[in-house]
């Protein structure tokens, strides 16, 4: 008997080829049509959620998780627009990267192509289903989603509004498709399904990408975890470091791109970390430092866990380094390879920096709040990369195709 | 205690910085000192090779396996000639790919970076050796090398002789490591090595391919298997169509860019079949063929498991389809994802068949056989990567890259 997963395999097998060689314009008028149809069902996606929102409070959920799996009208509003400024977006598919005559005559060319069908794994927030869904659809590939227990009536109402309204248009429903058995099993088929799913993308907490890791046979693209730093280097401008990990820090927490650990170098450690430590003081951030952070300022002591922590919580750990070079090999040691930064003045200590450190984005004198599809100019993004294969940094359009070489020729033989 | 491939992984992590930030003129004079020192080292690397011939010949190998084993004095001055080659093509670190001013005035950059160590693990052929340690080295890329047993004593050789040559020039020897252990243990550990290997590389046969996509946890660049197909649309030039079947199939069988199955349109089968096959005869080529093959031709029964199979021998499949729709349907089951042609004289037919056959490199009126980075114009490869994800097709030195962004600002916030 084949198994619910292999189905939506299958059916999207089935469907696959339909939509990979859908043109631009047909997909905007399915794009289209789903911003139509979130709007037009605001009611019965809002019924829908606060199903999920009641067990969510009588099983104990956090306020923070609560806010984030709400859908306000405001919210379903905004996702709606979202999908419109996907439309406006250039379809990746078709466009030809390279291309040349050999001397035998043959043309070759490189093509983008669609991956074909995608198994998204995620959790808490349902915006997903449907951010990930139009972008897959936009990039011609089919879509299996797969998002948790504690959102399945959201995503169950949102899928069958986005399915509806992509048949509406004469698109197969099943470019869509979301996994309704939300048990732990149903995930490791999916990792495991490399017959039909060609790209898992896993997004959520560590937990969550390091199972799909370890346990995936399909291909994946990692996503999510940061563990980012702020470097202040000795002649930093110290009132713009106050204003970069502030920043960092506190204007959104929970996201992957806040910063978690304050590295600082020990000539400036005693004028800047009280600067920095008052104005995180006005959001209660706590603060985890190593011995001469403690000395300098009366915070708790780091333990080694700290370094690795991505808390997306108002706490921060903080290490006093003696050189640029102790610096990045912290940061080396400890990142999750996502977002970095230094403030500094000095030539030679951002060019190093920004060499030596091993991860997807890497800035001078700017906030880590920026690895973003939308503010690096690329349009909306499925996730932030933090592999070195495929794709890093944000990924968008683009990084949901693959190539194919296309050779034309008139006999020519090898 | 650390195990032995646990510690050739952090030798590996000592250096790849180092050799990251390398300039192209020292990476190439560290090829060249290679180049020089297998030409200078030519008998004690066959005194080895020899080791290695005459276990395998009391092992029983066969005549074909040994062939490839064997390192004759061309066969080593061909492999140095290749290093020189390397040092000739463009360097891919610190290649930038894209950058933009976004309107906060942050300056976006993507660049070309080393993926960091490769772990290549591969079957008998010792020039694997040289070739995957070359290409590593020139993209900046730390490299574990793991052959096979067979070639253990041919491979220490060149692995020394490497090592020693880079040596000499002062650049680390843990650029290049051989493991020397080559029990199925060490290949398994490589495959779950994420904290010391970026990227795994497996080159052989279907078995050892499909061993690593299952146990890797590390991210895997799949290469090589090729069940590729020669389809004979109705229109095709008969001449041509032989031509081209007669050099995809023997010009070289053993490789994975060699055509394994055949499909013809069943309007020009009764004609053009007995053409191809008197043209395969003069290599003894087997065919077998379906029901209809069978009837025009006097051949083996095509079993279901022959539409599958990579024979690399001068074995072929041959299928009769009622249509252009058939014969895409046929390989798109059937096919390994690496290359296929078609031969036709149609406009739509051409253009139905590179738009919707799924594989990494699709032909119209042209052999198989120039599936590889050197024919593409690309330079040399490290294989032929038959997934979708980071690379698909031939894989040279770009594709041992991946980028980074960095991003420079004068105290941007969010």
């Amino acid at each position: 008997m084949v198994s619910y997963i292999t189905t939506l395999g299958q059916n999207a097998k089935q469907v696959r080829d339909t939509l990979a060689a859908a043109s631009s314009a047909d997909k905007n008028k399915a794009l289209l049509a789903i911003a139509d149809a979130l709007e037009a069902n605001i009611e019965a996606i809002q019924a829908a959620n606060d199903l999920d929102l009641t067990n969510g409070k009588s099983n104990g959920m956090s306020q923070s998780l609560l806010d984030r799996l709400a859908l306000s009208e405001e919210r379903i509003r905004g996702i709606a627009g979202g999908v419109r400024e996907v439309v406006a977006l250039p379809d990746p598919v078709g466009v030809v990267e390279k291309g040349s005559v050999r001397p035998n005559g043959l043309m070759i060319e490189s093509v983008r192509v669609p991956l074909g069908t995608i198994g998204m794994i995620y959790e808490a927030r349902p915006n997903v289903t449907v951010d990930a869904a139009v972008l897959c659809l936009k990039s011609g590939n089919a879509v299996i989603l797969r998002g948790g227990k504690e959102a399945i009536h959201s995503n169950k109402a949102l899928a069958d509004v986005m399915r509806r309204a992509i048949g509406s248009v004469g698109m197969p429903e099943d470019c869509i498709q979301l996994v309704e058995d939300t048990s732990h099993e149903t995930a490791g088929e999916m990792m495991r399904l490399n017959d039909y799913i060609d790209v898992l993308i896993p997004r959520g907490g560590a937990g969550l990408i390091n199972r799909v890791v370890s346990d995936a046979t399909v291909p994946v693209i990692q996503t999510g975890v940061g563990n980012c730093h702020v470097y202040v280097d000795k002649t930093a401008d110290e009132a713009m470091a106050v204003k970069i990990v502030y920043n960092a820090k506190t204007s959104r927490p929970s996201v992957c791109n806040a910063a978690e650990s304050l590295v600082v170098h020990r000539a400036v450690a005693a004028s800047v970390l009280p600067k920095i430590k008052a104005a995180l003081d006005e959001k209660n951030v706590i603060l985890y430092g190593d011995e001469t952070a403690c000395s300098i300022l009366n915070i708790e002591p780091a333990a080694e866990d700290d370094w690795g922590r991505e808390y997306l919580d108002y706490k921060m750990s903080v290490k006093v380094v003696d050189s640029l070079e102790e610096a990045i090999a912290h940061i080396n040691r400890y990142s999750t390879g996502h977002s970095e930064a230094i403030v500094t003045n000095d030539y030679q200590s951002a060019q190093q920096f920004t060499a030596r450190v091993n991860s997807s984005a890497v800035y001078v004198n700017a906030s880590t709040r920026f690895t973003d599809g939308g503010e690096f100019g690329f349009g909306a993004e499925i996730g932030i990369s933090t592999q070195k294969l495929h794709a890093r940094g944000p990924i968008g359009l683009p990084e949901l195709t693959t190539n194919k070489f296309i050779i034309r020729g008139s006999g020519q033989i090898r």
